[in-house]
């Protein structure tokens, strides 16, 4: 149940009342918000006289429901908003790993050329084997503070686990949650205390349910900045690497008053598909793309066999605009 | 491997070879092809002065892959041609079951008003359960053949078993192998020996690999004009009834020379999904559309959630012109 | 809904109430049993006065439901019944494809010698690819007849499509239903008219809910000798072929009244695992195990890894029997 | 590539030669072991003479490999020991989650009055909603301490992610890492640092690949004692609440070297068929069980569905030892 308190009701009495009830409690536009779970169908009779107004829910999925709040939220990266009625489709790019300072460099540079905004590259990465590139780590995080600065790009990097989680914080413009790491509390926690952007990733055994319990965990915390990114689930299916879920994403804005973020390139695997496949996620009118493009993919450190070179990426673009347009959105 | 036999071999010739070396025979163009399995990796030495060309495949993928023939094949349904250059999206559609002849007039007029040529209606219902509504069978036949009569529409309807084939074969003009049915040999082996198109969807566990294989059946018996239909596959979520495949789509684009028509309908089960997922469907650039309407969902004996009225798929054709002109493609 | 109408009502009456209400009709044990789809909850007016006894359902699983029958059916294989309260778990062995007489009659010596009843053997392969080995057809259904009268053993072999399901009735024991067939009403209502035993397999992408649907085809339709076959799900795991759902079997025990055997060769695609597997399963208290075996699995013309050399099913009935008999059952 | 230095060469120097060629070094019973990615195939030609044996992967399975080490490894929980030549099946019960000192006191009284040594509860509860109960958190584990003081039993629970590891590898005999913080680094890697036993849980979308690199991690950072958990992945069938892969169980007794012990409770999700499942698992010659089980779980705060009670626990353990003793281990 979500509980709006009546404005007479100060900040520390707020806080009062949700302490007595079990509830979280967060300030939302001025406004002291309750949250129980879901398991509670009618407002505590001890509070009743200082309750606005309140919903009631079938289930955990609630500050991220339409039922609460019908319109999509909107989320700042940078300079630019997604969400809400801008109609904006947010190109990211950047390579799968951040390799090298010159490298690094090359993606800042190429996104600049094509009047983008936002740099990705992994610096803790999440491989399934310890005898993988584990990524850059710190310094990582460094480079693209660097690029930052030079090129005023906003940046995205991945937590991988919650003992670098205040790094990620500290040095990204949007903190994203891996598909590995997005039950992880430890994260999930430290990201509903900034107030950052974060991006979460669906699990690619996560439930659409699931996925939405995730951002929650941040929302009830009192971070309002989530976006949701959908980048394949795992199936039966091993001819490519992944399966995007484009019922799931109709599923989610149905439902859910959140942003949404695709990644055709780890749900493809190949490069080959991910052009094509990004076609069809921006003719859903989608609040932005993930894509990993690399210098040199054949040389690249993880994920060599779907990123696009930049030629190819700098192409997708070009064919990304018309249909953007066809929907109502613009590509930025 | 496929081998194309010397032009100054005669048919009969052709026959008799292909009965020695155990291959399947087939005349494309006026070329006598030869298939064995894809495990014989050299010319068998007693033909080798008959063979003009031939080609070697890792899997038994053959006739419908690429590395045979590159360019996309074209099929034609009544005036309308799909694939091969043509750049044509077909969008078929109508209700998920033939119910009576009102309905499936108005079905009929619905797609003639909106230009459209091909109405989908099925007679023979692959229902789960003995309990449920089976379908009009043979009635609902003669009510389809009905409206091609009345309207110059192409109709499609679907093979239920190889009991009821003949019928499906002499009254449709698009054979439709549903997705439980795509395994089955006794409706695969009679398509073989027509010449009318054959729309096969994937079974909702099946494999890439073994859909292309159900079409390697048509096309080893001498019928070129098959169509691949993805339809979903079944996975762990269950917010929607499948997961509409469009990763395993851009490898069918990639490998195969088939056309495709996408079934967002069946994928989604819900009608509100439809009309977004029919977006991504078409910037995919593919060379047709099923999708369900009924007069009435509410009351359809079948797939009642699924189904989009008659206002609401006129309005789902217009906002997916634009999104095929967008990728060079157009609505027919 | 399932009545059983008073003992007064003659057949001839009971079939015409049956055609009133849209109901099916069967006789059991004398009774007229009616069975309606499960969306009827109280009994039609018109009829009230002769029902003796109504069960209501949640779903369209009804007969086999325990809520109806709470114990478990017997069914009679040749010599030996199955099921009930006989805590006998049958080895059926036997290779994948009869592939010739010596081949046969091989499998069919070692059976007797172990002192086992039940010969497998496909003759109609449901290969999905038209390049592999397809089956001896009607010469392996033959050659099966001539085992049962030589050995004096029950034969089991799979329709593959309703082709050739009127052969497979006249020539089989008990007809197996594959699990790519098992949807195929051509197949399932040719089942029903028949008092055969029939052998139902889980579709490898089919719940358990539509797997006992099948079943409800064949005993709405008057047959009660229905079996239930769990050989693998499809999942994302690649490692082994298939998945064995013994949670689902687990479910089966507790809903459904039908004795349940287990196909672990087909589950697991590897030898090594069959033997680990089918003690697991035995220990289930199940009713029977299929177990490919061939004299010489290196040049079986179909699932040549999965088959177990005869030396190595002579061991597994030996370790099966204490394990078998740790939960109070045989092997027979 | 595992290489075993010659024992001439000290530890220090292994270690040098080790960053050098950037391996991992551990050393297991006084030999100094290198580990690198299984793309090295060839050994390094600068430290060849201090090479006594060598051992080349076709992936990165290869501390737990058993074409490594083809014996089972041994592993102590307190006073018993699994794996190796034990034969010995322990049996860990206990409640999903410790919700009071008399709970978790009853718990403990249970396996005392059995005669069994290993105590579950879970304190910090991977909950995918914020808003279910979380669990005890530090509480909790000191009253698994305080039953271990009391009654001598070794306990077990579960570090949910990496910000209280170090509580967990405190308070606990057995570090357990749920199946869905498997993926976590900071925990893996901190379970590698300590010597107590970490048992793996797999996660329900994990390949058996990806299962074992988890374990890889581990091996490779020192800590030899690592047990594998299946526990149930996830299917497209929601009949039961996971799908136990004992296929995979299968595959990881053929090719792995880590004692195996399974979960039935979560894979079923339902206390009806986890004695029947709990038997199949026995009976394929395992290491341990774990069994949910709670005084009264109707009110217990999770897992409510799937906990047997204290009498049908008791129950279940006289119907495995007749299981276990049919494949010669026993229960412990």
């Amino acid at each position: 149940m979500i509980l709006h308190l009546k404005n007479t009701i100060s900040n520390q009495d707020a806080a009062k009342i949700a302490a007595e009830i079990k509830a979280f409690h967060v300030t939302s536009n001025g406004t002291n918000v309750l949250i129980t779970g879901s398991g509670v169908k009618e407002v505590p009779a001890q509070i009743s006289d200082k309750v606005d107004q309140f919903w009631v829910f079938p289930n955990d999925m609630q500050l991220a429901s339409k039922s609460y709040l019908p319109t999509k939220r909107e989320v700042k990266i940078g300079n630019v908003t997604i969400g809400g009625t801008t109609k904006n489709t947010v190109l990211i790019g950047g390579p799968c790993s951040v390799e090298s300072e010159e490298q690094i460099r090359e993606s800042a540079k190429l996104l600049v050329d094509l009047g983008l905004s936002t740099l990705r590259g992994g610096c803790y990465k999440p491989r399934t084997s310890p005898y993988s590139f584990q990524g850059m780590g710190l310094d990582g995080l460094k480079l693209l503070a660097q690029m930052r600065e030079e090129f005023g790009l906003s940046v995205i990097t991945e937590a991988r686990d919650a003992t670098h989680i205040d790094e990620i914080i500290e040095y990204s413009d949007v903190i994203q949650v891996g598909a590995k790491a997005m039950y992880d509390q430890g994260i999930l926690r430290a990201c509903a205390k900034t107030n950052k952007p974060v991006l979460i990733k669906r699990g690619f055994g996560t439930t659409l349910q699931e996925f939405v319990q995730a951002a929650e965990f941040v929302l009830s915390g009192g971070n309002e900045n989530v976006i949701l990114c959908e980048r394949g689930i795992r199936t039966f299916e091993t001819g490519t690497r992944f399966t995007l879920d484009l019922c799931g994403v109709a599923w989610l804005q149905e439902y859910t008053n959140l942003p949404i973020i695709l990644d055709p390139s780890h749900a493809m695997g190949y490069a080959y598909g991910v052009p094509v496949l990004a076609k069809a996620c921006v003719a859903m009118g989608i609040d932005g793309l993930l894509i990993e493009a690399h210098r040199n993919p054949k040389v690249a450190k993880s994920d060599a066999s779907q990123q696009l070179t930049h030629q190819e990426f700098t192409e997708l673009l070009n064919v990304l605009r018309p249909v953007a347009q066809s929907v109502g959105y613009q590509m930025v």
